[in-house]
C-alpha cells in the first residue's frame, strides 16, 4: 500500500501538506497506557519547524487532536487517531510547482504517478510536514518502550560533512543561497536478544524501511556499515563473553545489536544519510509541462536549508514504531 | 511475519541448511507467462558455491523441482512452489555450534529467540544457503521484467576496500587465515517514471528491506548515497530537462532515479555494503552455554572466505521480486 | 489487525460512539475519480437514524468532512481521510453500562479484552455508528464501481419472520417493549467472470468477512446458500449455455454468481441474517462488575428497536469496498 | 493474495490436483512444540478419501513429508513446510474438461481468470484435494490449541435435508447417479472471553472467511444465525449471571459465543452449508469453448457423491487455524 506500516501496532498516515489536516491513526496499541502529553508535545516541538533562526521561519502550531481511542489520557485499546488541522500556509507560493517540477522534490514522479491530480501544493503527501504524524505515532511508541527499559536516542553526527560547528557550516550554506545534509545517528538500547525475524522481517528490514519514510534519506548503515566491507572477519566478528553478572556480551559491536535480523542484545545502533534540502534560494533548470519545454524555476517560500536538526526526533519516532511493532506481545 | 515478502506477488520462503529441503512458493504471477528454464538454472549457477577455487569447496546440486503453479514450463496462475532438496552436508561439521555460539553469525541471537530448539546446524534458517529460494523467485521475476524492458544489473565495485584486483584480495585473506567483504553496486533500467508509493511503500524501502534479507548485508544508499550527506542542495538537485525525444531527463542522478520513493524514469542505482564472511580460519573467543564460561572457538568445515561474488546475483533477485511487485499490474 | 480491511484499496475505520470524532481513512483509491457529494451524502442518509418515527430519535448531523485525498471533490490518489464529529449524544444515559454489561451488546467482551479500558459509552469503537464510516467508504466505492457498470442493490426480505408488512411487525414489537431482526439480500450486477482468488481469497471469503463487520450480522449465505444443502446435485447445479449473443450464461444461479471463491458472470447474491437489536426497553437480567454479583438491568436512552432498514446501505457497503477492492487494477 | 491466511500464524497453501505434489507452510509457529505425528495422520486420515464404499473410490497416499521448520518432531520456530507427492490419478480423466466446464465446478471461472492457463486437472489448485495441506496446518493448530484446552469438534447434523439415517440418504442419492450436501456443526470450547477484534477482525469475520476455502460450502451462521432473525430481541439476549465458581457465564448461548466479533467465554457455535458435490453421474448441459456451441458433458471418473463426512475435519482445521492465529501470543 503506501503510508500504513506495522503488523501488530500498525500506523497508517494521511494529510497532505496543504490540505484540511494531516492525521494518523495508530491500531493495536494495549489498553490501559497513560500517554504523557506533555513530553510527547515536547518531543514533537523538536519537529517543529520556526524555531531557530536558521530553520523555516514558518511557524506551525502542531498541536494534534486525538480523537479516538484515548480517554482521559489513558488508550481504550482502540485505533488512536490524532488530527492536525492545517492552517499556516500560503497555498500562492506553490502555484509555480503546478507546471514546474521542482529538482530534487518529489513534485515530478508524484505528477506522474497521480496523472495530474495530485496535491501538489507544499510536496502534498510526499511533504516533510507528514513528519509530524511519523512523530506523533513514534513519541507514544517511545513512551510505551520506555516502560520496557527501551530507550532510543538520535544524535547529529555529521553537517556538510563536518563533525562539527554545525550551525557555522549551515549559516556557510544559507550565505551562499544553498543548503545542506547530514548523518543522524541512531542508538537503540534496552532490547533484549532474540527480536527479530529472519529473512525480510529482520530488525534491519523494518528499520531501513521506515528510515526510507523520512523524506531526504538516501542511505543507512546499521553498526560498521559500509566501513564493514572494507574490514578483515577477525576485526569484524564480535566476540562473544560472559559479563561478571553473567550475561551474553560482546566487546565490539561492529554488528550494531543486529545478526542475521535478530537482536543480539547489545545496543543497536545506525546511521542515515539525509541529502541537503531540496529547495534552495538558486535559480534551477527545469520544466515546463504547458508549454512542454526546458525552462528555469526561483523557489520562493519559506524554507529551511538543513533539516538535519528537524530528522532527529523523525529517526527515534521512525526507530520507534518498529520496535513497538516488535516488542507488541511485551506490552 | 518473517519469510515471506510482497504485496501482489507474495514470496514465501522455507527450510534450513540441513533440513530435508529448502525452497519458495511465489504466489500472485500472472498465469501464461513461459519460464525459460535455462536462463533460470544459469541464473541460479551464479549464486551456487563450489564453482572457483576461492570459494567454498562444497559442491551443492541446487536444482530445483517445481512441485505446482508450472504446467509445461509455463504459469498457471496459482502459487508456484519450487523445491530443492538438501543433501550434500556433514552435519558434524556442525555440532560444536549447539553449545558455543560462532561470532558474527546468527547463532546465539537464534539461540535465545527459539529458545534453544533452532535447527542451528549451518545457520538454519538463516544460512546464506535460503538465498537460492531467493535466487528461484528472483530469476523468475527478472525473466518477467525483462518482458517489460526493465533489466538489472549488479556489479562488484569494491573487494576488502579495492576497487579493483579482486582475486588478489581475496587470496592474500585467504592465506592469513581471514575473510573479506565488498560493496555490490545494482542498476535497475526501464522502470517508467511514477512507481513506487510515499512513506512507508517507497521503491526504497521496499529495496531496503529486502536486501537486508541477504545475509551479511550491514548498509544500503541510493544515488549518491551517504556522499549526498556532504553535498551542496546545488550540486545534489538533479535538474530536469526535455531531451530530443521530449522525454523527462535528469542531467544527474544524485537521487538514484527515486524521488520521494517514486521513481523518476532514471536509472534505479543503489550500492549494498557486505561484511566479510563471519567463518574464519582464525580461533576465536566465544562462550559455551552448558559449562556457562568462556571459551574458544575454531570453526572447521568449508566455507567461503568472500561471499561478495555469490552475492550479486542474490542482490539482483531481491531487487527483482520488489521491482515485479510493483509492476504487477502490469504485466 | 482490526478495523483494517482490503488489499489494494485499504480502509481502515476509527473513532468511538462518544469519542471526538469518528472516521475513515481509505488509501489506494486511484488518482483523478470525481467523487458525488450529494450522493453520497444521499446514501449516508439511508443509515442515518432518526428518519422515521418507529426508528431511534436522535438525531445524528453524519456530515463528514473530508481533510485529506480530495482537491476540489477529485482523487488526489494519497489516502483519504473523512472525519465526523460527534456531538449529539447523552453521556450520561451510559453511565450504568460500566459497571453491567448489556445482554446481546458487546459490553462484557469489551470489558474483557480492554482490561476496563474500553470506551464503553455507546458500545464504544463496536458501536453501530462505526457503520458510518463504513458507509463514507463503501458509498465513495459505489461510485468508482458504477463507472465499470457494476451496481450492488441490497434489500430487506424478511423482518421478524415476515416476507411483508414489515411496518406492521416493527409496531408490535415495539409495543411490547421488544426488538425484531430480519433477513437482507444483496444483489451484486456487472462483475465480470474471473475475479476472486482461489482458497482464502475469494468473493465469498471477502463478503463474508466484511458483513460480520456489521453489528447484529449472525449468518450470511449465498445464492442457494443453506438450501443448497437439502438440494441433489443435479439440481442444484447451474448448467451453462451460450446466449444468442454468444455469452456464457446459466439458466439457474444456485452459486449466487460464485465458483471456487471466483465470479462466474452471473449476478453475485448474497443474504445476510441480522438479529434483533439487543437495546430493549424490557428489564433483563445482567451483573455487577463492581459488586460481583447478578442484578437486573433496565435501558434507558434512544435507540433502535429494528436496525433491518439502516443495515441495507451498511450491507452494500460493505460489499462495495470487496468489490472495489478486487476491481481495483481496472479502475 | 489467495492462499495466504493469518497474521501471527501464517498459512500458505500451494499445489494442484494433479501436479507434483500439494502442500503447506505454516509461517509463526512457536519454537519447542511436540507435534503428535499419529495424532496428526488420523486426523488427515479422517479427510482421505477412499475410505468407505459410498466415497469416491480412489485411495490416495496422503502421507506428508515435513521439509522444514521440525527437527526430532519438534518445531524450530521457522517456517514449517509439508509437502504430500501427487501419485494416483488419472489425467485422461480429467482431458474433456479443457474444453468443456463441468457446472457447478470451478472450471469455467479459472478458465476465464487464467486466461485458458489453468491446470485444470482435477480442479486445479481449486480442488477438494487441497484441504489436505488445510488439514495438515489445521491439525497441528489442533494439537497446539489442546494445550491451551481448547477443543475443536466438528459434526454432521444434516445430510440431504434429514437429520439421521444418513448413509440411507447417501444410499439413495447414489442410485439416481445424483449427489447429496448437508450441514456441518463446529463447537469450540476453551477460548477465554475477550479474543477477537472489532469491525473487520472478529472471530466470525475470520471464521467465515476460512470456512469459504472449504470447497462446496456456500453459508455459515453463528449461534441462532438465521434463526435470529425471526427472534425476538428479549428471547435472543444472552442474558449473564455468575455461576457459583463466580465465573461469567450466559444461560443461553443465541450469539454462538461471540459479541461485537469478540468472544463471550462461551463456546462458539457455528454451522456451515454445504451444497451437494457437483461431480454427479447424470448427463448435463453444458458448453464447449472449441466449437463455441452448447453441447453435453457426463463426468466419469471416481468422486463421492457426498463430501460431507469428509468435510468435517476440514472445518476444524479452518477452525483452527483461525483460533490459533487469534491465540498465538499466548502459546
Amino acid at each position: 500500500m503506501a503510508s500504513i506500516f506495522g503488523e501488530k501496532i500498525k500506523i497508517s498516515i494521511f494529510g497532505e501538506s496543504h490540505s484540511g489536516g494531516i492525521g494518523v491513526t495508530v491500531d493495536g496499541l494495549p489498553a490501559g497506557t497513560r500517554i504523557d502529553m506533555v513530553k510527547l508535545l515536547e518531543f514533537l516541538e523538536m519537529r517543529a519547524p520556526g524555531r531557530t533562526e536558521l530553520q523555516t521561519e514558518r511557524r506551525e502550531e502542531d498541536i494534534p487532536t486525538f480523537i479516538s481511542g484515548l480517554k482521559d489520557g489513558v488508550t481504550c485499546g482502540t485505533p488512536l487517531t490524532a488530527i492536525i488541522n492545517n492552517m499556516d500556509f500560503k497555498r500562492s507560493d506553490y502555484n509555480v510547482i503546478s507546471d514546474m517540477p521542482r529538482p530534487g522534490h518529489v513534485d515530478y514522479a508524484a505528477h506522474v504517478k497521480y496523472k495530474g491530480y495530485e496535491d501538489y501544493s507544499g510536496g502534498g503527501h510526499s511533504s516533510g510536514r507528514l513528519t509530524a504524524p511519523l512523530c506523533i505515532a513514534g513519541g507514544i511508541c517511545k513512551q510505551m518502550l520506555s516502560t520496557l527499559e527501551i530507550s532510543i536516542e538520535a544524535k547529529i553526527i555529521e553537517i556538510g560533512g563536518c563533525a562539527s560547528d554545525f550551525d557555522k557550516v549551515i549559516a556557510e550554506a544559507k550565505e551562499e543561497g544553498d543548503s545542506v545534509g547530514g548523518i543522524v545517528e541512531c542508538r537503540i538500547s534496552g532490547v533484549p536478544a532474540g527480536i527479530g525475524e529472519p529473512i525480510f522481517d529482520g530488525i534491519e528490514n523494518a528499520i531501513a524501511r521506515t528510515m526510507f519514510g523520512i523524506p531526504a534519506v538516501k542511505g543507512i548503515e546499521f553498526g560498521a556499515g559500509f566501513g564493514a566491507s572494507r574490514m578483515r572477519g577477525s576485526d569484524m566478528n564480535d566476540e562473544f563473553y560472559y559479563d561478571e553478572d553473567g550475561r551474553v556480551k560482546t566487546r565490539t559491536n561492529n554488528c550494531g545489536g543486529i545478526l542475521g535480523g535478530i537482536s543480539s542484545g547489545m545496543d543497536i545502533v545506525f546511521r542515515v544519510a539525509i541529502k541537503p534540502t531540496p529547495s534552495i534560494a538558486k535559480e534551477q533548470n527545469t520544466i515546463s509541462y504547458s508549454k512542454k519545454k526546458n525552462t528555469k524555476i526561483k523557489i520562493e517560500g519559506r524554507h529551511d536549508l538543513c533539516i538535519v536538526p528537524r530528522a532527529v526526533p523523525c529517526v527515534e519516532a521512525a526507530a520507534a514504531i518498529v520496535i513497538a511493532d516488535f516488542m507488541a506481545d511485551k506490552f
